[in-house]
């Protein structure tokens, strides 16, 4: 590309466009957006950024990132600590606390097991998940692994992991998603919510 | 949205999401990635944003945004300073350098006039561009601004500011963008290249 401005703001728009979400176009318009908006937006998420920098740190526990260790949720006392939810990244924990779906905790696998990428299980935090479910008093172990090949094939390997510690093991359910339409889900969507239909 | 991290995080998603081109959902995941590659983008982008706070400037000939004043542009001995190109805003100039479809000067206005939203002459750098228009030896302004309603008017007004001054004014040519399938262009376009058409 033609130098048409500083150094600065040409790195600035190169590690923009870096984020997921942002290409090269929308990187540049990023970047003259906080240029143009130097105190109300760009001082303060460059503070920010400096700040989650120096604060932000992995839960031991769960896997969470807060800006405590333990994080937020496993040191809630009101949530129920005999059941945990697994899922694949911290994204997908966010994403149920926002729907507010869960009460117990989370563990973060940390990815999925794949031997195209080489990821075996001592890559991911299973063994730690073991430790965790084998708690005394733990009831419930919920598998909320992505509904891909690779999710299933994980959630079916820790389920046999975590057989003989007398715990009840589920996944999350199938079917149409609220709002959804039928004409544009997919067959096994479809074919598994009419397998789980339920009485009126 | 129910507090599932740090404040630092929810304040860093918050700022994100005020970029163009991140809604709240991309926001939450561009944070989570920048808290996961913490070293290698986290870091340097917050240096990055200090460095232009700190750097970044407006050009106070042309408007254009840089590290230095003149800007990098302004500055360079191999630009036409005969020739003018005035644009609306500082993102149509660095469009038209990468386009490499301009040896000469910018102008750089920071709007549109806009009855509707009370923009007039003196809000926008127009009187700066004739006082450099005048300058001796100026032979001619284009006026690169958008193919809209504002831009068009805005351009007609500064032509007719611009008379007496001995200077060819002009427009970008309207036709099918390069690569354009003529079914998805509006009839306006349509008419405008079938006009300007030209000999094989």
């Amino acid at each position: 590309m033609k130098r048409t401005a500083g150094v600065e703001i040409e790195r600035l728009i190169q590690l923009l466009a870096k984020l997921p979400g942002l290409g090269p176009r929308s990187a540049r318009r990023a970047a003259l957006y906080l240029i143009k908006n130097r105190e109300k937006l760009l001082s303060p998420l460059s503070l920010a950024m400096a700040d989650a920098q120096d604060k932000v740190t992995v839960c031991s526990t769960c896997g969470n990132v807060d800006t405590i260790d333990p994080c937020t949720i496993c040191s809630d006392p009101r949530r129920d600590r005999t059941i945990l939810c697994v899922v694949e990244e911290v994204g997908d924990l966010w994403a149920l606390e926002r729907a507010g779906a869960w009460t117990g905790l989370y563990h973060v696998l940390g990815g999925t097991l794949s031997a195209m990428e080489g990821i075996r299980p001592e890559d991911l935090a299973i063994n730690h998940l073991i430790e965790r479910a084998a708690v005394s008093g733990m009831r419930e172990v919920v598998l909320a692994t992505n509904a891909t090949v690779e999710g299933q094939t994980t959630a079916h390997y820790i389920t046999e992991r975590l057989k003989g510690l007398g715990l009840s093991t589920s996944k999350l359910a199938h079917g149409v998603p609220v709002g959804g339409e039928l004409d544009y889900l997919d067959e096994g969507t479809l074919t598994a919510a009419m397998r789980a239909r339920r009485p009126f």
